[in-house]
């Protein structure tokens, strides 16, 4: 397993330090799962915004576009701290109390700068997050024009200081709540949520042509 | 319908307008729909941090709980200003091309300062919580003990400044793009992202117990 590096004072997990993961591989596997993150940016009056974006992982980055009108994505390509995290809802876990009851999900929080990528770099990095989105399309669709790229602005967030979160278990109800006498004959456990693609719904355009391999072979994951 | 406020100048959404959508009733169905929304926090650094929160709707707020330990939701309740997205992602959106091609989510944005709830609005929001998350279980379960309260902090945003976005299409693409000599015969449409609950897994303690009635009902949703 790849060794990742250890937390800063800032991405060092203070609450429920036992789910703090460490691992760059568990790590780039969550952001392998997700297609979107939420990204935060903060206005001049220290009001932060969060937004959902489409994300990518790329190279020792992860990598997201948006306009090149928006103001936001301007402040964060001018250098702003920024935030993006990528959480994965993965099951509810119902214990014998409120307190214990929970919800396991994994999650990436990923902190620095933002910078502008350009050129061959912004290119890669389209196809990347078409790719990751899309698996298998980027051939098949016509690739940005230049006035297309002149209005889409590619951000690329260094992994370098980043922390990682998994909870997988079940609640640990304290003893008091196991007896017969209180909460021992309360069902407990977990209620896995998972999340699938539904059936291919052609456009208006596309009624009677059959979805292509590269869409059927997503359902087939 | 409900009718919402009009925007403000910092809810307005500039990117993609159209995907706007100004009622109440439709803010509070997406609200309502999620369990999870990301909360963003800013240091005295300038940098904001994204954080997962379980939230619920309550009354004209958004209300989620934390521990009382931890310095970011301390630095909320001395009324820093914060923001909370709830994205529902419903959907892939498959262009001609890669421009076009995008996800149709469905998020609220609210923005604000928010206040720490105490005494009987706290236990009511703290119900509030475990029923949005766990709807019926709340009877059947231990409810927060003295030290337990003490040791979570629950915060409420209100839904005055928020904006909601509603994106359910397909994708529009240009002329250009439709005609045979181009990427006419090109499939496009939608792919859904359906989430749903698996079945329940019981812990050590509830092994050969059958999973209660609420339990049972949400899987019938």
């Amino acid at each position: 397993m790849t060794q990742g590096r250890p937390p800063t004072d800032r991405t060092r997990v203070r609450r429920l330090p036992e789910k703090q993961v460490e691992s760059a591989e568990v790590r780039d596997a969550i952001l392998a799962a997700g297609i979107v993150g939420h990204l935060a940016a903060t206005d001049d009056h220290g009001q932060p915004f969060v937004l959902p974006v489409a994300y990518a992982p790329w190279r020792d980055m992860v990598i997201f576009h948006g306009s090149t009108g928006s103001r936001l994505f301007r402040s964060l390509a001018a250098g702003h701290p920024t935030c993006l995290t990528v959480t994965l809802l993965d099951g509810l876990v119902l214990a014998r109390s409120a307190f214990e009851s929970s919800i396991n999900y994994r999650s990436v929080m990923v902190l620095g700068r933002a910078a502008e990528l350009v050129g061959d770099d912004k290119s890669d990095a389209l196809r990347t997050i078409s790719e990751h989105l899309l698996p298998g399309r980027w051939d098949s669709i016509r690739h940005p024009s230049k006035k297309e790229d002149a209005a889409t602005m590619v951000l690329a967030l260094p992994l370098t200081e980043w922390s990682a979160k998994v909870g997988d278990g079940f609640a640990e109800d304290p003893a008091e709540d196991l007896s017969p006498e209180t909460f021992g004959g309360t069902w407990a456990g977990r209620v896995p949520l998972q999340t699938r693609l539904g059936a291919p719904e052609p456009d208006q355009y596309a009624v009677g042509v059959a979805a292509p391999e590269h869409v059927r072979a997503w359902l087939e994951e």
